[in-house]
């Protein structure tokens, strides 16, 4: 139970008038005409992501998990993460979650624990993550789309968990996902 | 030491064009028309941040932090975090901490520990955060920007980590530095 007693305050913003800027099938930015806290005119640019952002560590009972490597394009390098993907805003995470983690891996769990959920850019756009372990695996053929180029490597949890640590891995879906699970381990709970 | 070898691979995406969609102070949206792994054409749409993004996580003697309240206004939604701000791209990140922890809570801070580097949502954007820790503090009056309009609050860490984990801090900044403040905690290394 907190102690401290925090309170939320409202929405210190006006919304004079909104444009689109820019939309694809991924993602939609509009700019806000506003008054900001201070009753000052100005304009806030707002990123929305299309899917939700769906992010799985599938986990054996050797405490191994598959991480996916991949060009990520806005940043212009390589990085390994958990499994992630997109999911319809009308589709119930998990099912997403099952699709993308059969599709990148091979994988069906039968157990699925959510972990967290996150804003990644509260500042610059609405994305939300839905972070999930998925155990009770099942091994079958990978899927992927044929736009995607992925690696998949089976690691030891304890190598992963080293990868954040040494910033190997810098996506915050999977350190986010890492730093939890390791903490359940460490309780005994994972 | 990692024993796995995970070998990263080139960039799969061919660049055939570039247009500026958006642009305002703080963000920047371009459009690529590529080439995509499998050879088919299609756009990318890549949002860029004009400044890194820096989370500070102060720490007392007695364990204490300070978090801040603010309306996100991209989420539409109330949002308690550690502090906060972006930083130049020529600037030592350290010091732009040191100037948004003063600003924002009038606290200042002789021990500066570089916790982590994240990438918040790199299949949409480039956006870079660091993340520290500041102990050794000394307290004196806020600064905040007047068209901010911020709560600050002092709260025990571990009521800040079960913020956290029952989903009540849910920006992935924050996330990630408290879950790796608590980890050092539990090692005896913070």
């Amino acid at each position: 139970m907190s102690k401290t007693e925090l309170k939320d305050e409202g929405n210190p913003w006006t919304l004079l008038g909104s444009n689109v800027m820019y939309d694809n099938p991924w993602i939609h930015v509009r700019q806000d005409d506003v008054l900001d806290p201070s009753g000052k005119k100005t304009i806030y640019g707002v990123v929305s992501a299309k899917h939700l952002a769906i992010g799985i560590l599938p986990l054996d009972d050797e405490y191994n998990t598959w991480l996916v490597g991949q060009y990520r394009y806005p940043l212009g390098k390589y990085s390994w993460e958990i499994v992630e993907g997109g999911g319809k805003f009308d589709v119930d995470p998990i099912e997403s979650g099952k699709r993308e983690l059969l599709e990148e891996t091979g994988i069906t769990a039968t157990d699925w624990q959510h972990l967290m959920t996150i804003h990644t850019s509260n500042c610059i756009a609405d994305e939300t993550a839905h972070l999930y372990v998925a155990k009770g695996l099942t091994f079958g053929e990978s899927q992927p789309d044929s736009n995607e180029k992925l690696q998949v490597a089976k690691v030891p949890f304890k190598e992963v968990y080293e990868m954040v640590l040494d910033g190997r891995i810098t996506d915050s879906m999977s350190v986010v996902t890492i730093l939890r699970a390791h903490a359940l381990m460490q309780e005994g709970k994972l």
